[in-house]
């Protein structure tokens, strides 16, 4: 139920203050997610090939410390919910055990066409201890 | 202490659902504060330049119905803290009128070295009715 | 066949460097061309719903001055070529009259499937002078 | 005087298409030679902070096959020429063996303050077998 994913930041990420840009996080925080569906046994690629989306709903982000180019950032990702509808995460970003930044995300169970559907058993039961 | 931007959804801000990436939300947000300080009299690139910076501290987004390419969106800005370390705005995203997303974000006085600092009455000042 | 653009620099599209990314121009060819689809007579946006797309088979930047957070910028954009099969558009970007950077895309035309198709009379007669 | 980089395809990086937006391939060039850069001896990081910068000059690329959210995608990259005042790459970009894109970029030696300077013996080196 949770996962670490490693990335190193890319300079197209940074912005003119030198740093990371924060907009650059929240695709972090989508790399965590989709390393953690894999683990738990279907990557989010075949949840959509089987027309099971997980739309964004929230985003809350709290920023820490600054991250740089070059930087090996760790991503650690834990489900916070999972439900026939909704679905969360919670995230801690780090550099060398420094904490960059701390997020959540909630997602709403969708189909291909953006409508909200139930999460099947399959894919709920992936959710299970 | 409020303003309203409009930008057109560029095609590299859509994802392979066929809707905005909810990442793209978050540049928006930076476009309508950039707007608003520019009309309460002094641009965020003047800011820079007089060793004023407001760093990102926190970013929340609430996603309540998807845009398209080349929709014409409107962001509604507005101040909602203005103090020596800190500065805060809200946001309401919209198409036609549509709410698209809710968003706030607070940011941090620093200089051009990230560290914080207080902010100068000047800048202050043009938060003041 | 020709369209001239007026965009905003985004915090976003800069980097550590201090200056715009230099990826973030590809973006802005793609709003000068579909600034120009539009000026034609029909936006990009209306030939997607009629499975008419236009994929990008090549692109070429030559980078001639660096350009900064919140400079105008305006994007020349013109028709190089409008066959059956290949579309190709040149630019030229530039701020305050310096050229910024010369351009060149090349285009396949595709069906919503990414598959060749060849350009409908409808679509080529809106290249025709 | 070559070197070889994985990468899992972000989400983020895809557009309303379904496959990867065309601007994304660019990030994916820096990627490689910073990765090229690393096995030289010398991280792009350490470049910078000794003052030396490629800024970017030119970027040709052509499109040769689509690539899709979640594939492991491999960057080839080469040093084509390396001279005191200029740099250049040329990369493949595949994934499983299938050729997705070619590309190449010409970079100028330039300070942190973005002007001409000569590449110093100590980076020239770098690129002598």
């Amino acid at each position: 139920m949770n996962s670490t994913t490693q990335l190193r930041v890319r300079y197209v990420e940074t912005d003119a203050m030198g740093i990371v840009h924060h907009a650059s996080y929240v695709a972090w925080l989508e790399l965590g997610r989709t390393e953690l569906l894999r683990e738990l046994g279907m990557s989010y690629r075949e949840w959509e090939k089987a027309g099971v989306h997980l739309a964004v709903g929230e985003v809350h982000l709290k920023y820490r410390a600054p991250s740089y180019f070059d930087d090996l950032v760790t991503v650690h990702t834990q489900v916070t919910e999972a439900a026939r509808r909704r679905v969360g995460f919670a995230y801690r970003i780090e550099r060398d055990g420094v904490l960059l930044a701390e997020a959540s995300t909630v997602h709403m169970v969708t189909g291909a066409d953006g409508k909200a559907r139930v999460l099947p058993d399959e894919f709920l039961n992936l959710f299970k201890p």
